[in-house]
């Protein structure tokens, strides 16, 4: 054994061993369908699941329902024409709005999801709304969350180039209703309502930590961790895996996207260990696109700051400021090593939230350039260049909309710091286990793992690179209905 | 059953699934270690296995020994002081490779191969030598490969910035003794008839599919299709998977690394299609980094052609052009979509090897710009800067060395076209099972897959970003050397 041999970390867990079903001597309990995490994929499967006249059992490891869903903005990406949007006059397709995902998702995004999403959203809102889940007509704006009880918002990069070229812009983020920002409580407590109307069983503080497989390889049951003790669970269907990503796992970051390091912030609940995935790993299942992360830089608030510009530690820009503030995020951490900084002149100057360090703030461009230790005469033809053409509404490098266009002339000017250091990179993970739009597992060699089912987080979903807020949730409960609908039928 | 259900693709066989030992009735032929694939790893896996007073016998799916090495440019990186560096008057030391690599291959270059192979490079290159791989002891400049029978050349980003100012500059590519290009063919001559001279058996047209587990997930041997027929082959000690990557694999692309499907030319033989990380998924072994490909812009033959500058679309600047070929490929393609010319005057013009094509002839930089698409001024700003620095022997933007530098000044002036439809980008995937550095494969928990062994480019090795040449070869054959002496060990 090599000195060098790595270990287990306490913080990873064991998960990818699966457990023969010839060791498990009798079950504890069995079901038709084992759902394991209550977040938004596993009620929405649960729901279906139950729906399609299954039996169905839901294993949390916390203590209540909720999930990573729980702590988010609440913000599903919907279209193609949902009631809201036509309460607010906007003009939405299927069409559109697939042209738009197909653009902004990828390379690498599933295409199979996408068609099928954007053709089945106006019914899954309907699903949502039959189900509970409130939304109040009304418009916002732009932005990855409203403060307030308002649904609609831009959540993507539909208005900035090329995208708007590519498809008709429509809002799509539908915020469920509540003041605040974290309007996922309101929707997971709407669909933890609606399970406990269902005769779904839900155990808590059941940690599944092991799936068992018979001779076939088919998944057949779980072994869960309860108040010490170990408890055999039987899947007479089919076992559905919900169980969230994987940023709050150290050594899976380090292992499979070591860029993600970097953000300072990590949007998701302690389950995100990966342990869905790894226990999916286990039983032959195959985890795609592992490096890929959402990772939001939230600098659009005040939407003013949309007028200043990003540059590199060259004093060159290197984005358009208008697109969607992941797709920045993506740009500046992963292109530019995090090293950017957002430049306004006091007439633009607003105060940012969330809050972020002035890296500098000088009377002329040429000592702010010098204050930014940017290469002498850089940062000067970049503002130079951009204002001359903002005077006229135009940017011929990056084509951010006219609206925030706008020369930068009138000293003193800052520089906001959007290094990770300063501002608060908020990330999770977009990679997992690939899956048919059943939530079927498939393997490495694109065949089904028979009697195992993924949804959301666990799974890689709708988006490869270029996220739009929204995407996530959409994942997990469009195709957490799926999985629990598909795990019920199997026989 | 799903209409989108995937299937598996006839390019993409079979692999993941297991056979339980049980299911063998008996084996066809037994070893101690049976390694799978002969083309560098393999070859030194079964020689230091061998040596250590195992039964080896070698599977090859080819009709001979060679694999991919056989067709690579016989570059490997070694360093440290080897005698060549010594003869050639190149001071080197174990610290400043270490300090190379840890800073040239991250982030997520995996530490603990990078100091064990700085350490003991030297002795690396005297097993070499002494199992028949010739080395003249001689220099012959930059670049990754020596087109005469010349050995050593600066292959990485030794002498860029900032590489050349984290650790001491020195040539380290030692290319294997041959006139022409593709020294990897002399290279594996070497190793085949050093292996016939033991007693390793080795079969041929052998396609290993399957590997044999027993019920306590060790792996005890492997079933492979010869002639048609199935036969098994048993392993008292271990397996050890040498079958290359997965850049002939269009599925396992597209899943893991869609990024990489732009290069139009694949540095590969016919078998890297992956097969023998699927096999090593499907026995629980973790496929890490599998996104990261090495991303090869050949543009630097003739050398003078790093006088030139490339820009993007926009007319601006991206990379030091000094960096390596690599580097520069990975920065142009991932970061600029690869939509990339490389900038030339008169004095600087040169036709490079391989060809590419002209994107545009002008006798004005702005003239250029207008033909390039790019936004005007833009490129006239950056020829402009570029020449004022230049002319002082400096780079203010990206530090290129000042060999480098001279003002692009004399009309007419070139844009040479490096888009991958034009260019010849070339790739391979640097992404496989994780090992530790004894070559045990590990599981998604950390845990080692008993009696499986992995080495070469069905593993992630040394690089992860940021690769130099000769790191492939050095994972096959270094790291070889260590999983056929380690599953010769276990008992």
């Amino acid at each position: 054994m090599s000195a060098d041999m790595p270990r287990p970390r306490r913080d990873l867990g064991r998960a990818t061993a699966v457990r023969a079903r010839r060791d498990v001597a009798a079950w504890d309990a069995e079901a038709d369908v084992i759902v394991v995490g209550f977040g938004g994929a596993g009620a929405c499967a649960a729901l279906e699941a139950d729906a399609a006249g299954a039996e169905v059992l839901v294993l949390e490891r916390a203590s209540g329902g909720g999930g990573t869903t729980a702590l988010s903005t609440g913000q599903i990406y919907l279209g193609g024409g949902t009631p809201i949007q036509k309460a607010c006059g906007f003009d939405d397709s299927p069409e559109e709005m697939c042209k738009y995902l197909l653009a902004a998702c990828g390379p690498g995004a599933d295409e199979a999801k996408i068609r099928l999403y954007a053709a089945e959203s106006v019914a899954h809102f309907a699903w949502l709304a039959a189900h509970g889940v409130p939304f109040k007509p009304s418009y916002y704006g732009e932005g990855s969350y409203t403060p307030t009880d308002d649904c609609l918002s831009y959540s993507g990069s539909e208005l900035a180039w090329p995208y708007r070229e590519l498809a008709k812009p429509a809002p799509r983020g539908h915020t469920v209703q509540q003041d605040g920002i974290e309007a996922g409580g309101r929707l997971m407590r709407a669909l933890v309502a609606a399970v406990a109307a269902t005769p779904v069983r839900v155990e808590c503080d059941t940690l599944v930590e092991t799936l068992v497989v018979d001779d076939g390889r088919r998944v057949v049951g779980v072994v869960a961790k309860v108040d010490g003790a170990e408890r055999c669970y039987g899947a007479r269907r089919g076992v559905i895996l919900a169980a969230g990503g994987f940023i709050n796992n150290k050594a899976m970051v380090e292992r499979y996207a070591p860029l993600l390091r970097k953000c300072r912030f990590r949007a998701a609940s302690d389950g995100d260990d990966g342990r869905g995935i790894r226990m999916g790993m286990g039983a032959g299942g195959d985890a795609i696109r592992m490096d890929v992360g959402c990772i939001v830089l939230p600098f659009t608030v005040p939407k003013g700051l949309l007028r200043g510009i990003f540059v590199n530690r060259r004093g060159q820009r290197f984005v358009a400021e208008d697109l969607y503030q992941t797709v920045v995020g993506e740009r500046a951490l992963l292109g530019e090593n995090g090293e950017v900084f957002l430049i306004l002149d006091d007439a633009t100057f607003e105060r940012p939230f969330p809050p972020t360090e002035l890296a500098a703030v000088e009377d002329t461009i040429a000592d702010l350039e010098r204050a930014l230790d940017c290469p002498t005469g850089s940062l000067q033809h970049t503002v130079a260049y951009y204002n001359e053409h903002a005077a006229r509404g135009e940017d011929p490098l990056f084509h951010k909309a006219a609206d925030h266009l706008v020369p930068l002339v009138k000293p003193p000017f800052a520089a906001l710091d959007y290094r990770p250091e300063a501002a608060l990179y908020t990330v999770f993970t977009l990679g997992g286990l690939h899956t048919t739009v059943d939530g079927e597992v498939v393997t490495a060699d694109g065949e089904i793992v028979p009697g195992l089912y993924a949804a959301g987080r666990t799974t890689s979903g709708l988006a490869a690179q270029g996220y739009s807020s929204g995407l996530s949730i959409a994942d997990a409960t469009f195709f957490g209905r799926r999985a629990g609908r598909a795990a019920a039928a199997r026989r």
